[in-house]
């Protein structure tokens, strides 16, 4: 069966008479129960590769479900749009169809002019809520940003996660607000002139609530991910695995006018077909834009160094319009006077610095003593905006065992120079939530598993983590709520010094950025990088000729 | 380090003075010393990632020696090229450069006009040796095939294996004659005319003698095969396998005169680089042929219908000269009445084998039941010598519990049916030693393992593979001597009727296609197929209006 472009099909829909069309992959399964406020109300008619259908007048826009799968167990609908009590409940019968747009004279910005803000929406604000991100839009706009990252909003166990847990891909989180306030956010940003990006997991699922398995073949043993097995993209059975995350991304452009998605950790999607997912990902968006007329970009974490993945497809790559370049992070950092330590220890600082302005890969095929191996190829002819860089984000901090941001460990002013780095390369830049006012509260890694066995292996394996780093202080409980609320970002401090001079600081760099004729062009041919060891200076020469 | 392109760098070499020189990669050990007949004669020398070197007097051609690791195991060299005891005892210094080739004047054969002719050393002659088959090179010039293919050569546990369980992939098994006779072999092949094709194993190494754990990281446990952990070519410390297996194929080139390598399933190698490796070695034969001037082909065995791995390098392919057809000898045998099950459960017969024909792949973006997904991609331009055809190979044929070959399950006159639609294909036809007389007797599964463990591991799993077959008849013990002895030649039948007959048939259909200007001239575009099921009938036309 072929992906729809133009609706939603998996899952639950509501037709334009308002019945429910049902369509469930559970090739598992040899029954399948729809229940229905706790009760059995039909069976699914089982189709053909494993679908499961049925059209009902049985269940109604905020009726609680489920499915029994041979009579025995109960699952929360592997398309739900919304868990109103969490991973483990029933699903709640969404229409998404039922939120009135205002945003048609929205045109998504061009990527080259994308000024990206990572934020977590839990943590961005007191609240945690797209509403609380809703009531800071004005402020973003003033600061200069024009399109924010927020970080996964998947269902993920309990209502602490940085949302790299999630388990149930269509589903908006319900301590954010769900799907309908998740779409009043997307409209609020569009009215502002504010893009949205959301960050999407399709290369693995969370370890609690993941039920996934019992429906049918979405992982293989072929490939170990650092998460356990794969997500099978490649193996037996993979047709259906493949259109369910082709279907999520589609859902999010289509059904919530997201402007791009951030795919994380796109090298542990392991994919050996013809057609890699990413690629096929990336051809299905193009029928949808192609559809709608509107633009929406693909931008992959990509940890390879191959830029195949953000080639153009009629040059056999992978589509990706950008991706995430940690290496020009790496080597700002130890510039700065990072300590060499761990990933950072393949970087060794100015000249690493210097390489990434020219070559966007530091390691293009060089050996590279970390992975202990020859690493990269060269990315001469992919243009600046698509390397997205930054002097931190959520990984890099929150990979701390203390979860410190810069302001914690760089000096007023070395922060300005990272800024300015990152906001006058020719690359896309982007702020982690805070950095603009030099937030002095940690980004500490917190989850809320709810299942006790589960939260006692995380809370071990994070100590076990640091335990080498014999320092005085001990890990965060990551399941503690303290964690979670240490980490959210202190507002008030924007009225106080010095961190008003940093927000203006960064507030005129960004306009600077936008305006000036050489630094809102993003070439990088009409670039010189001189540097001085010695002497710790870069020299950085951007021109224009036309 | 670099592989080098025009002499053997790994291992043991004699430089023009006469004087050994030893190049190891052990990045696992601390200390490696060189044993000779049993004694340390000396350390070898650490250089940088993991190669340890030595230049020494004491060790000469016909030597016996061994590493030994961190003073405590003896192994093997990994890159040995002679075991005179087999796979567990010291390997033996062998001069390769002290062979007077006389081939100064063979040219490889076109790739489009191979005949290629598929043997196993050990069952093709009573001898089982290189030396018994060049008994037979005037009766292979006479039969009018062009290119033998050996199945695997390098040193596996025992004297009887089909030659996948190899472990040593630099060295020639002993008890087909060893290099030398190889060498031998080969000239005396250039002086009949006859191209040599080697059947090399580069995606697992065989469960006894296996000692290259102990050396690097040849394995991963990244990703799984059918045969355990797969071999290393993307992970931490993967360029020292990379090498390895890169100077192994230029070693048959170079050193051995080979004139194409035959890749065992190449899908089993699991590789996410930027450059694949089959790609690398395709680049690195590149500039071998253009430092000789010398010719040499890469064929793939392929399960993927990925032509990826056969497209140039120029169009982002892998730039793999050919690759084995397998879909058409499954719609082949399903068309002449084969049983639809197992793999063979995807063909539908007489249509499928149209569609081959037309296609090549037969499943190029169908759904494929038996694979449970979504299967292939068009090969529309890809020439019809990149394709390996036959009715039946050494896998085919051990792959039944009896190991039948065709005489056992066709009547004659389907054999010549058979025959004729390989050889008047647009295809690169192979034959399977003796198929050219219908020999009678099977080819069957059969090993040697000297581990006693590892040999009732074997026996156990080929009865349980067959034991859903509830035939009358029991799967033959793999261990048997009698078992390997069953699946010998029986040259004698090529005096006796009906076998001369079929001999004869085979000789002009061979001659026939050499020497008529439609069938020599594989052209995939004039060409035609009609068929009719209920009637059987299929019919391929064939012409060329130049």
């Amino acid at each position: 069966m072929k992906t729809k472009i133009s609706d939603r099909s998996l899952g639950l829909n509501f037709n334009s008479s308002g019945t429910a069309e049902v369509l469930l992959w559970a090739p598992f399964a040899k029954q399948v129960e729809l229940l229905v406020g706790g009760k059995a109300v039909a069976n699914l008619e089982q189709g053909e590769q494993g679908y499961w259908k049925i059209i009902t007048g049985d269940l109604k826009p905020g009726d609680q479900y489920k499915f029994r799968l041979d009579g025995v167990k109960q699952f929360p609908d592997p398309t739900s749009l919304s868990q109103p009590e969490g991973v483990h409940g029933p699903s709640e019968a969404v229409d998404l169809a039922g939120f009135t747009w205002e945003d048609q004279d929205w045109k998504n910005i061009p990527l080259k002019e994308y000024i990206l803000y990572e934020l977590h929406t839990g943590t961005f604000t007191q609240e945690g809520t797209f509403e609380g991100i809703e009531s800071k839009l004005s402020y973003l706009k003033d600061l200069g940003v024009n399109a924010i990252e927020l970080m996964p909003l998947a269902q993920f166990p309990g209502n602490r996660n940085w949302g790299y847990d999630g388990v149930q891909p269509f589903s908006v989180q319900n301590s954010y607000g769900g799907a309908r306030e998740l779409q009043k956010l997307i409209d609020a940003c569009h009215a502002k002139g504010i893009a949205v990006i959301v960050d999407v997991v399709y290369n693995h699922l969370g370890p609690e609530g993941n039920y996934l398995g019992d429906f049918g073949p979405y992982f293989t043993d072929k490939y170990h991910t650092p998460w356990g097995n794969a997500i099978n993209f490649d193996d037996s059975g993979c047709d259906g695995v493949r259109r369910y995350f082709i279907e999520n991304a589609l859902m999010w452009f289509r059904d919530f006018h997201v402007d791009a998605l951030r795919l994380d950790a796109v090298h542990a999607i392991k994919d050996f077909s013809p057609v890699h997912i990413v690629q096929e990902l990336k051809m299905r968006v193009n029928e949808l834009m192609e559809k709608t007329g509107r633009r929406h970009y693909l931008i992959a974490e990509l940890d390879l160094n191959d830029n195949r993945f953000i080639n153009p497809l009629d040059q056999h790559g992978y589509g990706m319009d950008a991706q995430w370049l940690d290496e020009f992070h790496h080597a700002l950092r130890v510039t700065a006077g990072g300590e060499p330590t761990g990933y950072y220890s393949d970087f060794n600082g100015i000249s690493h610095l210097a390489k990434s302005y020219k070559d966007a890969y530091v390691y293009d095929g060089q050996f590279s003593p970390h992975r202990n191996k020859t690493f990269g190829v060269k990315a001469d002819h992919n243009p600046g905006e698509q390397f997205v860089v930054f002097s931190q984000n959520h990984d890099h901090i929150g990979n701390r065992m203390l979860g410190e941001r810069s302001s914690q460990l760089m000096g007023f002013e070395m922060q300005k120079v990272m800024a300015a780095a990152v906001i006058c390369s020719p690359f896309l830049p982007m702020l982690f939530m805070g950095e603009e006012w030099s937030e002095t509260n940690p980004f500490l890694y917190f989850v809320s598993h709810t299942d006790p066995q589960l939260a006692e292996a995380v809370r071990k394996g994070r100590k076990a983590e640091f335990a080498a780093f014999q320092s005085s202080a001990e890990a965060p409980d990551p399941m503690a709520e303290d964690t979670f609320g240490r980490s959210k970002l202190q507002w008030e401090l924007l009225n106080m010094e010095p961190h008003q001079t940093m927000f203006n600081y960064y507030r005129q760099l960004i306009a600077l950025r936008k305006n000036h004729p050489v630094l809102k062009d993003l070439n990088r041919k009409q670039l010189s990088v001189q540097h001085n060891e010695e002497k710790k200076v870069l020299i950085l020469r951007r021109w224009n000729d036309e």
